[in-house]
């Protein structure tokens, strides 16, 4: 494939990508296949030979298309948004072409450059602390990371090689293993799984512990843990707050929380991955307040911000602590700049990176930060509305404060009935959503998740549920008469 | 940004590509930057308002490329290589559109079922034991993860986990991490960095046992110090072997090192990371021989496959042994298909996942099998002509086997001497390596990267460095007759 051919092709797909999205309000969002479909589809092993672009192009509806869920269709309302957009596209195409690998700054010093004075831009826009911003000479600092899990797992894992530390200076006699056996983490029994997977990856205890009545991790219990624990025996080194929870959308209460993990020394990480957009808008920007008792904050700019997956952005206070916890320089990795400079390697579990600065850096400059806030306001707006026709109904609840871009709700009754809706809402493959479960209640969520969606898509979306929602109960009470 | 405007854009984009992949011989491969010179060059923060498309691509020349090392010049000879191809840039703009997030097969069944396929094929081409696929019922598949180094995390920490349960069974009065405290693993003094901080990670013990005088890490050597560390009570549970160290491109001895995991129980993970992609040639392939007795192997399509970065593969001979690890299955992950698919988030660290598999089957398909193996023998080819000028001057000394695409050489004489050469060589900026050392012995390493690189390129390099040569020994003569 020469130069040339690339530019036909290329052109072809661009062409192809800006019909999809203008088309994709056509497309079913929800795939009719079932497992295994794509198996036979395609011969069982590589060619020998070279296929023409036009036989690969070919596939592209045959194959890939019947079987995508289509998270940038209008009317998926699963999950939370996962971001795109034409100017993280553009900057994603040319981080394939430049195709450098940043785990030093000699491997590329224009990666680890932009990669830190954007993550400054960006967080002068959610106006964290100055602590958390490079600078010329900050001790804190940004970085890329792939996803919140492995932001998480990497705060983790440097609060646990610091608690070690500390605990072998105050326990000379104890092992680290001896150590590593008594330290405990908390996190709410709100937070997302991932908070709890990466204490088994990291080998330390984990306690969720019980979220107030808002779904909020609080002060108090907190402090009546770390005692409990503590007369038990056990180490408790750090806890992880959530900004905007998977299940409901909660907010931890960060000004409690964080004067608690000051006193006692432990580490605080700030999982925002969802929520953290919306705090460039200055009327959220509360919900984070806070912040500055926490060592490491996250959220993921490729959720709710228009960038391409992946580009998760993670701030540490003292970036000493994450570069010192796993330091390796093999001969190969090192270069005369070294101490100098940023060698993201340090702070992330992968050695190799890619130029994920550059669709970050695009998406910031071509929306503008006015342009950000635009889209965070009219998906907050979208799901007030869908929030009005819920509460409208009768036949509805709304079990949990609708603060950003989720609404959760449920048909009044019991889990069954509302497992039933749901079975019947996704099978019509109009709309896409998933469930959640608190405390042993059931109900459904609608994410705002499209940048396409639009006051239509909601009404259409609430229809849908509505009537669906008449055929259930229809459906229960007949099967009740007969009882 | 509407459509309209990413149809100008984005075709834009194409032919800045081509014309940047066509003038690639003519830009410096190694930046002449200081470090914080981006900083200065760009406002910052953000900027309110949108800047137009014209603004954000004038910095991409202005900004970003003084900036960049370029690894796919003819004339980058560090590292290892990485991928890069028209096919793939097709394959990830496609995937930047369709946007999905791959966690579960409902998240996008196209995104799960043809990455198993593929991985399928990719996995004949190397004609792996079938127990490494997955077909239709085999308990083994393949899984596209980031970096090498998270592959081996993942292995290290599944093998962890099996190891935890099986000593448990053996040792009941043990605690989880009474047993993680005894655990050891090995590796030959020749693996990669990673290696060992995926134990500093998994918070483990890793013992780096001495490899033989052709750089491999053999049977004899790995049992006397199984036998060592029995008797001191330790739990041998692990072993890393590579095929291709990244030092010298040596290989561990497969044949020898399997039964003795085979019969001892540890779980045997092979890194064949830059290595693995030369085994779909059939003559490379006998290296291979010995996985058979592997529980996972993994190499990374995104060094020498011409695919982009990232898509490190990986297989595990019992999907179970991964999946059943660190599960978790909150129900907002939850779906009608689970048990009967794959739910990729289990083999992997990070939760979400995008669709690389497209552009591992389009380099696949458009390349084709052929195509591939030309690549390989042509790029060992040119090492071995870069050997032939090294050996052909007496100064010189090649200091490993030349097998793939790696020349490890040195002037005769100090370490000092060597380094002095390589200092003239990158700060000339005409060619670009870096160094390694195997036993206090310092060397150079010249590795054939860059798809562009062809033997005019490789005889311009020998000259800078022969010429750089006689520089540095005069200065040193003159130097000795002085003192």
């Amino acid at each position: 494939m020469d130069h040339a051919e690339f530019r036909r092709q290329g052109k072809e797909m661009v062409d192809f990508i800006a019909d999809f999205m203008e088309g994709i309000h056509d497309r079913p969002v929800f795939p009719n296949v079932k497992p295994g479909y794509l198996r036979e589809m395609i011969p069982d092993c590589a060619p020998q030979d070279p296929e023409s672009w036009e036989a690969v192009q070919a596939d592209i509806e045959r194959v890939i298309m019947p079987g995508v869920t289509f998270w940038h269709s209008p009317h998926f309302h699963a999950y939370f948004p996962t971001g795109n957009s034409y100017p993280a596209m553009l900057g994603d195409m040319l981080s394939g072409a430049i195709g450098c690998i940043g785990f030093s700054w000699a491997s590329s010093p224009a990666c680890t450059e932009l990669e830190t004075v954007v993550l400054d831009w960006l967080g002068k826009m959610l106006q964290l602390p100055e602590c958390f911003l490079a600078g010329t000479s900050g001790e804190g600092g940004g970085v890329i990371q792939g996803t919140a899990s492995e932001a998480t797992l990497v705060a983790l894992l440097a609060a646990r090689s610091k608690a070690v530390q500390k605990f072998k200076t105050e326990y000379p006699d104890m092992s680290d293993h001896d150590i590593m056996s008594k330290l405990i983490m908390y996190t709410s029994d709100q937070a997302h799984s991932s908070v709890e997977r990466a204490a088994m990856l990291g080998a330390v205890r984990c306690r969720k512990l019980q979220s107030s009545e808002d779904l909020a991790l609080t002060g108090p219990v907190l402090q009546a843990a770390l005692q409990e624990d503590r007369a038990q025996g056990l180490m408790p080194f750090f806890v992880v707050a959530t900004l905007g929870t998977t299940p409901s959308c909660a907010f931890d209460n960060l000004q409690e929380l964080g004067p608690v993990c000051r006193a006692e020394v432990m580490w605080l990480h700030v999982d925002a991955a969802y929520a953290g957009s919306a705090f460039i808008c200055p009327e959220y920007r509360p919900l984070l307040d806070g912040v500055e008792f926490a060592d490491s904050f996250n959220f993921n700019p490729h959720k709710w911000m228009r960038v391409n997956f992946d580009c998760s952005a993670m701030w540490i206070r003292k970036r000493a602590d994450i570069v010192d916890a796993f330091n390796l320089d093999p001969l190969y990795l090192k270069h005369d700049n070294q101490g100098l400079v940023t060698d993201y390697r340090h702070w992330q579990i992968p050695l190799g990176r890619r130029f994920r600065s550059l669709k970050l850096w695009f998406v910031l400059r071509m929306f503008g930060v006015k342009g950000l806030q635009e889209q965070i306001r009219k998906q907050v707006g979208l799901a007030k509305e869908f929030e009005v026709l819920v509460r409208s109904d009768d036949r509805f609840e709304v079990t949990a404060k609708v603060v950003m871009g989720l609404v959760c709700f449920r048909l009044k009754g019991s889990n069954e009935l509302n497992e039933q809706l749901l079975k019947q809402v996704n099978e019509g493959k109009k709309i896409h959503l998933v469930p959640s479960q608190v405390r042993g209640t059931y109900f459904l969520r609608f994410a705002v998740c499209a940048a396409t969606t639009e006051s239509g898509d909601v009404t259409y979306a609430w229809d849908i549920i509505s009537q669906l929602a008449g055929e259930v109960l229809e459906g229960q009470n007949s099967q009740n008469m007969a009882e």
